[in-house]
């Protein structure tokens, strides 16, 4: 059996937007890449100058700039999904034709299609969606495993193939398993993995009054946790995702209406049928490779 | 400030079918009641003699006679719904009148429909729903703290008022919170609350093809993990309150048709007043009364 090859590794990294995500990121490199230099960029000046006091970055700056931005660096836009497309843009602008920019967002062809008159913008940009993430926020909450032996899901689009291979390469040093695929397959399989619970969990918490929840359970509890997330960071997600996303509800539509007709007609066949594929589906999640 | 008043507390509670919610409450009367007589009644003698060599009964019996059923005892119902009426008329047959069955199944009016020919079954039970559970089966899980702090339903019914009192002294004997209500509202209120956030949870699972399993995170496994329960329990909770549950999927179906017209027409400010309300009595969930 061969080792697998060392991947290059990135001397400087920028991060745009040093919350849980950037921060992991920069935790990450800390860890695994000590020799990297990590740029933090962000609004608040009194929370970078925290971050690094932390230990989490090494400079920081709050304008993106040929300053900020040294040439020959890997960028990572660690946004919510509708402000990375004008980060990119700005970035783009700065950048020297050394560096690359990613980001960590997880809706793809909206950013594409936001970037589509952006020629130097789609050229630096690869995308990227590590699955990786965490109920809470700030860097405070930073973990330097949060991608180790996570997928990272890295779209090539419309930029080089060595940006790709650098892009993937630099997932990899943080331990995440690198897949390619098209930014359209990507948004099709996270409406059904990701995008659709949360719009799952969402309607199962509104069909619960308030003077009801006394008396849920653990398994409501569970299963409409990620309903408590931010209105503000879903929207733009969801509604960054809507033809895949339709989809996905209609699908979930028809099994509820599969369920409530068997229900009705007191067709226990049927009922312990879906049941039963479902708990089979849910059971190799355990298992299986995906746990 | 008033010290709450001393609840009557059992000398002998025999409870049928020993797994994890029968063991949990063997082991809450031996730590919170430790005088009482526990009897442990199922199907298995080599699983009853464990039980009873761990401490957890005093006794056990493979059927439901006379002798296994001391005179004035309380009886539980600890088996799957759908075998819960056919174990009530057993005891019916059998206990003394000084004796009172209740039970611990999600389902309410279901059994009372199942019981209406049977006077002495319908005179000795009053229904008992402890809101508790737990992902592991068998009694080896079981917890003296499991209906702790938790509510559980008492629907009176058909039963004396004496009857009702003595099984809310009961639960209440264990650290719940006992809430009289009727069967019908129970059983509405559990639709929403359990028996829909399992069938949410089964089509989010359903949505979500084998090979798609490895790219789902933290939110997908918490929103499904109940989908993995067992068909065989749930099958007969589901088609046992069947005109509750329709309703219920049918409430869902109609916030799910919401969520997606207002993102297949853009409509962010519909997307993210469904998700702030939902947000919202999420919240309610974690600060509130009902955590």
């Amino acid at each position: 059996m061969q080792a697998a090859s060392p991947t290059s590794q990135e001397n400087c990294v920028v991060v745009i937007g040093v919350g849980l995500i950037g921060g992991s990121i920069a935790a990450a490199l800390k860890r695994r890449v000590p020799s990297c230099r990590v740029i933090g960029i962000g609004r608040s000046e009194t929370r970078l100058r925290q971050a690094q006091t932390a230990g989490l970055i090494d400079e920081w700056a709050t304008i993106i700039d040929r300053v900020s931005v040294p040439p020959g660096c890997l960028v990572v836009v660690c946004l919510p999904v509708d402000q990375i497309a004008s980060a990119v843009r700005e970035l783009a602008d700065c950048i020297s034709s050394e560096s690359v920019i990613t980001d960590a967002g997880s809706v793809k062809s909206f950013l594409y299609r936001e970037l589509a008159d952006d020629s130097a913008a789609l050229a630096a940009f690869v995308g990227s969606h590590p699955i990786a993430g965490s109920d809470q926020n700030g860097w405070e909450h930073a973990s330097a495993d949060l991608f180790a032996d996570r997928i990272c899901v890295v779209t090539p689009e419309t930029s080089s193939d060595d940006n790709v291979r650098r892009v993937s390469d630099f997932w990899k040093s943080l331990g995440s398993h690198v897949r390619i695929m098209s930014a359209d397959e990507h948004d099709r399989m996270l409406a059904a993995t990701s995008h659709l619970p949360h719009l799952m969990a969402t309607a199962t918490t509104l069909c619960v009054e308030t003077d009801q929840l006394a008396y849920t359970g653990t398994g409501f509890r569970d299963t409409t946790r990620i309903a408590a997330g931010s209105p503000q960071v879903w929207t733009p997600i969801l509604c960054g995702n809507s033809e895949h996303i339709v989809e996905a509800i209609r699908d979930a539509e028809r099994i509820l209406g599969q369920l409530r007709c068997a229900v009705q007609s007191a067709d226990t066949e049927t009922v312990q049928r879906l049941l039963l594929s479902a708990a089979t589906r849910r059971g190799q999640l355990r298992n299986g490779s995906g746990s």
